[in-house]
């Protein structure tokens, strides 16, 4: 998967200058590419970094895009509007890549592709899922383009990263019953997190907690939380912290505080070092946040929940129901 | 204002080469720099734009930021954190403008600054409020580094535009006091817009809806909602839907299409075009969607449901009362 990734970023290097990534998605999978960008940000100064919903970047696209614009777009099945960012990429001159695990238009659009793992199956191996392939393409990109002197430490980390989460997903399934029974019943979950571990609060509360099991779920990010959204805090106020390890932990670890402080039996907090995050190379983890959290949310606390509610995940009212 | 601002980013761009401008605040005040930024983003394509909450940009600060970067800092009274940003921004190297309202260590860190008037204040002018200042700096910004070919008519635009807000103001007072009436004693009420009027949904969720009246508030992307949030809509959920003018408006008419299908009378929708958006220049209306959502979403709406819940909008639990 390394070398698989490493040579389709070459190849889009090939004969142009990227200065701008976009990373283009709807919904789980626009979450997905959060780690990625995180890094890109902190890692990468000559290529820019921008996320989009796909809808938006087809509507407006950005100015930017041009022959010096690498698009990454991602989506499972061939999302319809997904598939149309990629023709509005392909149009502006871009360099695109397509993640994906069904072939559909998106793979007939893009330039290249690399198929990826759904993170929902117990099969999958936690270093092909959709996040950690877009994770891998940025590291390969800033080690190609710049230098990113972690690279090793870097592709090391997704080496163990499987077994690592192996460890988490047996180690969690207790905590996991006991937070889900106490949440049974509520009809509002709060999902906090921050810097690198944001995009799994957002997958989290739009995939699991609102799509699989119709449950009202807005995301903070811990940081924002002092700034309006703690008013909210009460004795019996239902939140879910991710605390993140790396650089952002001390603005959880505030936000914890706080929580602890005024909130009350409710609040739950999930902490990365739980998940095994120090296991990992200390200059490299804080880019990992996402890679651990997503799936033990997914696949522990989400399953845990549909258990204590009684709630089979593939409910759906719409999806595979009606047109939209 | 029009002469400040442009003085103050030719001030900024003196010797200095700018590629990245990065838009740093917490809460209300981070919102409020979506216009800009989604201004620069698709007008704009050789300076990439970039939003921050103040203590990630503290924590973590961008790789890229140097002397070819403009940091624009918001804060009405000198919000710690954001004071920090502003103290990492320079340290970096970059080019500093404040935006105030009280003097504070904000004023003394940065290089520039330039006073804004609050939205909350009824005589405060619309085309003076942070989200009109910052929009103001990125057109500049925009017109002086590249060209902006309808900067004369979004000029026109900052002109007119306390008039139409007045007049909406007024016009909007009845279907506000209807909406609040129907909403007073539901505990969540989902806000949902897409593209340039994102912002002013994220910034009545939080600072309006859960700041102001204690009430959950999940803020939904019109175009992320169909990959998941979808799910929880049934015949009696509370959603409020700005539906934006310009490219992005196909997004926001197809969630209100789905809204009005599966939804019910909680459903309700606030038009731009209702506000007065049509009255300005067709080339730049798209980019004032915020600057005129935003003050008629917090003194009309938000007021409104102050009022039909009984609820005074001073109520803090905690802000102006414990430390955080």
């Amino acid at each position: 998967m390394q070398d698989e990734v490493a040579e389709v970023v070459a190849n889009a290097l090939r004969g142009r200058d990227v200065t701008h990534v976009a990373w283009v998605a709807a919904g789980g999978s626009n979450g997905g590419f959060y780690a990625a960008h995180y890094f890109m940000e902190r890692e990468c100064a000559t290529v820019s970094s921008h996320m989009y919903t796909s809808n938006e970047f087809v509507l407006a696209p950005p100015a930017y895009v041009d022959e010096h614009t690498l698009c990454v777009i991602c989506s499972m099945r061939g999302t319809k509007e997904t598939c149309e960012a990629a023709r509005v990429a392909k149009e502006l001159g871009a360099a695109t890549v397509a993640l994906y695990v069904n072939e559909s238009d998106l793979t007939r659009i893009c330039d290249q592709k690399i198929a990826y793992e759904s993170i929902a199956l117990d099969q999958s191996r936690t270093e092909r899922v959709n996040s950690s392939v877009a994770l891998m393409i940025a590291m390969s990109l800033a080690s190609q383009v710049d230098s990113y002197d972690h690279y090793d430490e870097a592709m090391y980390a997704f080496d163990v990263v499987d077994g690592i989460y192996r460890k988490a997903f047996a180690r969690m399934q207790e905590p996991a019953r006991e937070w889900a029974a106490r949440m049974a019943g509520e009809r509002t979950i709060y999902v906090m997190g921050s810097g690198p571990a944001y995009g799994s609060a957002y997958i989290f509360s739009i995939c699991n907690i609102e799509e699989m099991l119709q449950i009202d779920s807005p995301t903070i990010n811990s940081c924002e939380f002092f700034h309006g959204p703690f008013e909210v805090l009460d004795a019996t106020k239902p939140v879910f912290l991710l605390l993140s390890v790396g650089r952002c932990r001390p603005a959880d670890e505030r936000a914890l505080r706080f929580l602890r402080r005024y909130g009350g039996p409710n609040v739950y907090v999930l902490d990365g070092m739980d998940l095994g995050l120090g296991e990992l190379p200390q200059d490299v983890r804080e880019y990992f946040n996402h890679i651990l959290f997503s799936p033990i949310l997914n696949n522990v606390y989400m399953r845990a929940l549909s258990a204590a509610t009684g709630k089979d995940y593939m409910t759906r009212r719409y999806m595979w129901k009606v047109e939209y």
